[in-house]
C-alpha cells in the first residue's frame, strides 16, 4: 500500500502568513487577516479577505486525520429541517474497484462511526436561495455580509471611482443585501449541509470577485497526501473555492480527505466519477449510475456540481468544423454518449430530477460549458452560444425550484470578443453568477497560460464575472505541482483584485494605497507584508540586496542612492517646505492645465519668480 | 581589474531557437524565423518575426570583441549626405572618473582605429522622417515592409476580425505605406547612422505591436559581461528594442559593448549619464554638460533618447499631494533642478537645439513621461495630463524639423482608466507612436508585476499603443537577472500578440491556429516549437510525462487516455463519419440556435431520429 499517508506524510503548511495575524470578527467569528504596519506609518492594521481557514491560526489544532471543526453544524441543525439517515454504502467501484482494504490505493478517511449524512426532511428545500426567497436571513448570509465588508468601515470621505458595467455594488453590505442577492439568483452561497466545515462565502457580481483552484488525482499521477497539501496550499494564497477534478482510482477516498479538511466550498464534476464506474466507456453511462454518483457525492458534502446539461444532441454537429472541437472533458463525454445512443442528453432530460437532489442537500449548480472554445479560432461560435442559451433556460428551471445556480464560461477568447461573452451571459442567464476559465487571450504561449488567461480573467472580471477559475503555468502541458498552484492562485488573485479596482469596489483600493505609501516611504517590510505574496517579494529584494540594513534603506537596488526618484521627490518636498510658501502655491493647479503659451506668459508676468508670497 | 571580461567571459547564447530555422528574405536579406512542422501536419513552415539577429544563425560567426557586421553602412553612405569627423574624445567623467586604463572598471571596447563617427553634412537632415516627407523610400523602409508582412502572403480567403479603435492596419504592407506612416509621424524607424549594425524595424500603431527590454548596470550591481549577455538573451526571446539604463561607473564603455553587439535599436536616458558627470547632484546639471552627453551618445550610435522635456516647472507642484510623487528618475532629477534654480527646465527651453542634434544623426525622440503615476491612486491626474499635453506640443516642434518622435506613457493605471490614456495621447500628440510602461493594473503584487502590468500592456496595446516596455518580476524589488529578463520578455510578447489579435492584424492569428491544430492533433513537438518559449513548454510537459513516447501519445497527463476530450472529440468525428451522413447534417446548424422548445418539437417531428437520410 505504497502511497498510504501516515499522519506525518500528509504535511500541510500551517502558521500565519508573514506579517499577518488571523482574527475572528463579530458574534459569528468571521475569519479575517490583519496586516500590521510599522509604527512609523501611523496607520492601523489593514484587514484583508482570508480564505485560509484554521491553518493560518496559531491557536488552532490541526489534525488532518480528524478533519476541521464543523462550524456550521449547529446553524444547519438549528433550522430543524434536516434529518440524518443511513448513507449509501461505499462500493468498490467508487474507488476504481479497490476492495474494502483499499489495497494499492489510499486509505479510507477515519470516519467516526457509520455514514450518517444529513439531508432535508421529506418535501423540504434547504437551499440558501429557498430561505432567502422566504425572507429568512441565515447565519450563512450574516457571515458573508461581515466578510465582504472588509475594511469598508475604515473608509473616510471615500469617493466611488470605477466602471461597473451595470453592477450594483453597495457602499456597505448588509445581511439583507446578501439575502436579496441570493433570492434574485444574482449570488450563490455554495455550502452543502454535509460540509459543515466550510466558512460561508458568496459568488456574485456585486461581491468581491472570487477565484477557484483546481486540484485532483489523475489516472497517471498524484496521490491523496499531495492533494490535501495542495488544498491547504491553494487556500493559503487565496483560493475561494477548490474543485476536486480527480479521475482514475481512489476518487471517493481522495474527495473525502479533501472535504473533511476544507474550509472553502468544494466543487466536482460528477460525470468524471460516473465514467470511471463504467470503465471509462462513455456509451455505457446511464442515468442510474449518474444519479447514484450524485447521491454519493452529496452525502460527502460537495458544495457545487458541474453539470454539462447544456451539451444537447443538436449542438454537437456545430463543433465538427472547429479547430479544436470539444475541449471540455464533460462535454466530450456527453457528446459521445448522445451520438452513440442517438439520444438527447440524459443530463438535459433528467434536469429536474437532478434539481430535486440539489435542493435536499443545498448543492449549487455550476452549469458546465461543455462546448466552450478551446482555441482562439473557435471563440464565440454557434456551438458555444447555442449551449449558453440552453444554460439560461436551465437556470430558470433550477430557480423554479429555488436551487442556486452559477454558469461556467470560456475558455479561449481574443480580447475583442470577451465582453460579448459577458453581455450574452447576463442576457441569457438572468444575471446568474458567471464563472469563467480565463479566458486565454492567445494560444501561442503554453507554459505561460496563467498569464495569457490572467489578462482575459481580469478583463471579464471587470465586465462582471463573479468567479475566475485559475489556470496554472502547466495548463495544456502537465499536472500542476505545488509551485504551479501558488503561481496560478496569486496570478488570479491579482487579476480578481484588478477587476475589483476597475469596478470601483469601495474597499479594493485601500490595499493598493497602503502598499504604495509603504513603497514611497521605504517601509520595505510593510511593502512585502501588504503584497499578495510576501515571501516572494522579500526573497526577490534579498537577491539583490541581502543585507538586513537594506530593509530600511532609503533606496533600492534598481537605482542606488543617487538615482532614487522617490528619494529625490521627498527632497523636492522638503526643499519646497523650506521656502516661504507651501509647494502647492508655486502656481495654481488650474494654470498647469492651461496651454504652454499661456503658462509661460503667466510665468513672465510673475517675473520668473516661482515662489509667490503666501498673502 | 576584477570584472574585465576575457573573450570567454562574455558568454552569450547562440544557436537556433528549438525547431526553428533562421532565414533571410528578399534582396535585402530580411531576417525571419521559420518554424518547421511535422510532415503529418501537411502544413508549410510558419514564418515568425525575428529580433534575435545573427546570434540564432548557425552560419554566422559571432565575436563579441569585434561586434556585429554593419549591414546598414552602405545604405547610409550611399545616400551621400553624411561625413566622418574626429569624434569627441572619451573623458574620465564618461566612465565615472575612471582613468584611460579603466582600472577597476570595464575595458574599452576594442575599437579599430580612431573614433571617426558619422554625422550629417552641414545643414543636412538625415532622419528617416525627412526622407519620407520628400517622398524617398529608403532601404530601411523596404526592410520594414518585408519584415512586417510576415506570412501574410500565405493567407487564403482571410476575413478581417478585430477591433482596432481607428487604426489603419493594411492587409499588406508596402514600402510606400511605411514611407507614408513615417512621413505622417504615425511610425518611427529608430536607427542612428552610427549604429549600422541594427536591423530596421518600425514602431507605430499600424504595425505589429513591439516590446522593449531594459538592461543596464546600476551603482550597486551588474557588470558589462552580464549586460551584453542580457542584450543577446532578451532579443533571442523577442525584444524589439533594448534600453541601456546603466547608472554608476562604466556607463560609456558598457554602452559601447552593447551597441556594437546589438542588431536592435538601443535607447538611453542621457540625463542619467549627465547626472553621473556632476557627481549625482541634480542642481549642478547644466545645458552644456547635457549637450556634451548627447553628442557622446549620438556618436556611439544610440537610436533613441528619452528626453524628459515635459517636466515643466509649473507642473511640479501638481505632484506634491500624490501618494508616490514623482517616480520617474529623469522626471525627479529635472524637478529637483527646476526647484533648485527657480527656473524652467533647460530640456524644455533648449528643445529645438536638442532637435538639431537628433536630425544630424537620425536619433528618435522618446519624450519621457517624467510625471507618470507611480501608484493606482495617482493615475490620470492633473500632473500626468499637463505633461502629456506639453509632450504633444513638443512633438509638433520636433516634427517641424522632420525629427522622429514617440511618446512615453504610464505607469500604474487601473483598468477602467487605461483607455483614457490612449485617447488623450492620440489627441494631444497627433498619433505619434505611444510607448508605455505596462501599465500596472494594481499595486498589491510586487514579485508579480510582470503580470499586473502585462494585463494593462495587452489592453493598451489593443487600444493602440505601438510599443510596450517590459516589466520583470523584480520590478520594485531588485535588479532582473537572466531568468527575470526572459520571463519579462515572453510575458510582453504574449501581451503584444494578444493585442495584435484583438486589433485584427491579418497575420497574427496564423500562429494561434497552427498551434491549436498541433494541440488538437497531439503533435506535441509542433506545439512546443510554435510556442513563444519552446524550452519551457517541453520541460513542463516532461515534468509529468518524461517518456519519449509521451511526445507522440494521443493523450496527456492532465486527463490520461480515458478522459482526453480531444481524443473523444476525434472519436466523435470518426463515429459520425461511419454513419451514412456527414456529421454536419445530423441537424441543420440554424436549428441549433432556435430555442429549446422548438428544437424538441422538430426533434419529435423527425421521430426522434438524429441521422437524416442524405436526400
Amino acid at each position: 500500500m505504497a502511497d498510504i499517508p501516515a499522519k506525518a506524510e500528509i504535511g500541510v503548511t500551517t502558521g500565519p502568513i508573514r506579517g499577518s495575524k488571523k482574527i475572528h470578527v463579530g458574534p459569528l467569528g468571521v475569519a479575517m487577516r490583519e496586516i500590521h504596519l510599522d509604527p512609523s506609518s501611523g496607520e492601523p492594521p489593514l484587514r484583508v479577505y482570508d480564505t485560509s481557514g484554521p491553518y493560518t491560526d496559531p491557536t488552532a489544532r490541526i489534525d488532518i486525520m480528524a478533519g476541521l471543526p464543523q462550524i456550521r453544524r449547529t446553524w444547519i441543525e438549528g433550522r430543524g429541517d434536516v434529518e440524518t439517515y443511513d448513507g449509501r454504502e461505499i462500493r468498490p467501484e467508487d474507488n476504481g474497484q479497490l476492495g474494502p482494504d483499499r489495497s494499492g490505493g489510499v486509505p479510507q478517511f477515519p470516519r467516526t462511526g457509520l455514514n450518517r449524512p444529513l439531508r432535508a426532511k421529506p418535501g423540504i428545500n434547504v437551499s440558501q436561495m429557498h430561505y432567502a426567497r422566504r425572507g429568512i436571513i441565515t447565519p450563512e448570509m450574516e457571515y458573508v455580509a461581515t466578510r465582504e465588508n472588509l475594511g469598508r468601515e475604515m473608509l473616510k470621505d471615500y469617493v466611488r471611482d470605477g466602471e461597473s458595467f451595470g453592477a450594483s455594488i453597495p457602499d456597505y453590505v448588509t445581511p439583507e443585501f446578501v439575502r436579496d442577492e441570493v433570492a434574485r439568483g444574482r449570488a450563490i452561497i455554495p455550502n452543502n449541509i454535509n460540509h459543515p466545515e466550510s466558512e460561508p462565502m458568496a459568488i456574485g457580481r456585486n461581491f468581491l470577485v472570487k477565484i477557484n483552484a483546481n486540484i485532483g488525482n489523475s489516472a497517471v499521477a498524484s496521490n491523496v497526501a499531495s492533494e490535501v497539501d495542495k488544498l491547504v496550499w491553494s487556500i493559503r494564497w487565496g483560493a475561494d473555492t477548490v474543485m476536486d477534478l480527480s479521475t482514475g482510482r481512489n476518487i471517493h477516498d481522495t474527495r473525502e480527505w479533501i472535504i473533511r479538511n476544507a474550509p472553502v466550498p468544494i466543487g466536482t464534476v460528477p460525470i468524471y466519477q460516473a465514467l470511471e464506474k463504467v470503465g471509462g466507456i462513455a456509451e455505457e453511462l446511464t442515468w442510474e449510475i449518474f444519479r447514484d454518483t450524485l447521491i454519493e457525492q452529496a452525502e460527502q458534502g460537495v458544495d457545487y456540481f458541474t453539470i454539462h446539461a447544456g451539451v444537447r444532441l443538436p449542438y454537437i454537429p456545430l463543433t465538427a468544423k472547429r479547430v479544436t472541437g470539444i475541449v471540455s472533458r464533460g462535454g466530450s463525454i456527453m457528446a459521445k454518449w448522445c451520438l452513440a445512443h442517438h439520444k438527447e442528453s440524459f443530463l438535459y432530460e433528467r434536469f429536474d430530477e437532478i434539481t430535486e437532489i440539489m435542493k435536499a442537500y443545498d448543492i449549487a449548480y455550476s452549469l458546465g460549458d461543455g462546448l466552450r472554445p478551446g482555441a482562439i479560432a473557435d471563440a464565440n461560435d454557434e456551438a458555444q452560444f447555442a449551449e449558453l442559451y440552453t444554460l439560461g433556460e436551465l437556470t430558470k428551471r433550477a430557480w423554479a425550484q429555488d436551487v442556486q445556480v452559477m454558469i461556467e464560461g470560456p475558455g479561449h477568447v481574443p480580447m475583442h470578443k470577451i465582453k460579448q461573452n459577458m453581455d450574452k451571459q447576463l442576457e441569457a442567464c438572468g444575471e446568474a453568477p458567471f464563472y469563467t476559465l480565463g479566458p486565454l487571450t492567445t494560444d501561442i504561449a503554453p507554459g505561460y497560460d496563467h498569464i495569457t488567461s490572467g489578462i482575459g480573467a481580469a478583463m471579464i472580471g471587470w465586465y462582471g464575472t463573479a468567479m475566475l477559475c485559475y489556470v496554472t503555468p502547466k495548463e495544456h502541458l502537465g499536472l500542476p505541482d505545488r509551485d504551479d498552484v501558488k503561481v496560478g492562485v496569486v496570478t488570479y488573485k491579482l487579476a480578481a483584485h484588478a477587476a475589483d479596482l476597475a469596478k470601483g469596489h469601495p474597499a479594493a483600493k485601500m490595499r493598493d494605497d497602503a502598499l504604495s505609501r509603504a513603497r514611497f516611504e521605504f517601509r520595505w517590510r510593510d511593502q512585502f507584508n501588504l503584497s499578495l505574496d510576501p515571501d516572494t517579494a522579500e526573497s526577490y529584494h534579498d537577491q539583490t540586496l541581502p543585507a538586513e540594513g537594506a530593509k530600511t534603506a532609503h533606496f533600492c537596488s534598481m537605482c542606488g542612492p543617487k538615482f532614487c526618484s522617490m528619494k529625490i521627490t521627498q527632497e523636492v518636498r522638503e526643499f519646497a517646505a523650506k521656502q516661504n510658501a507651501p509647494v502647492e502655491t508655486f502656481v495654481a493647479a488650474d494654470e498647469a492645465e492651461a496651454g504652454m503659451q499661456e503658462m509661460s506668459e503667466k510665468f513672465r508676468e510673475k517675473g520668473g519668480e516661482v515662489y509667490l508670497s503666501a498673502e
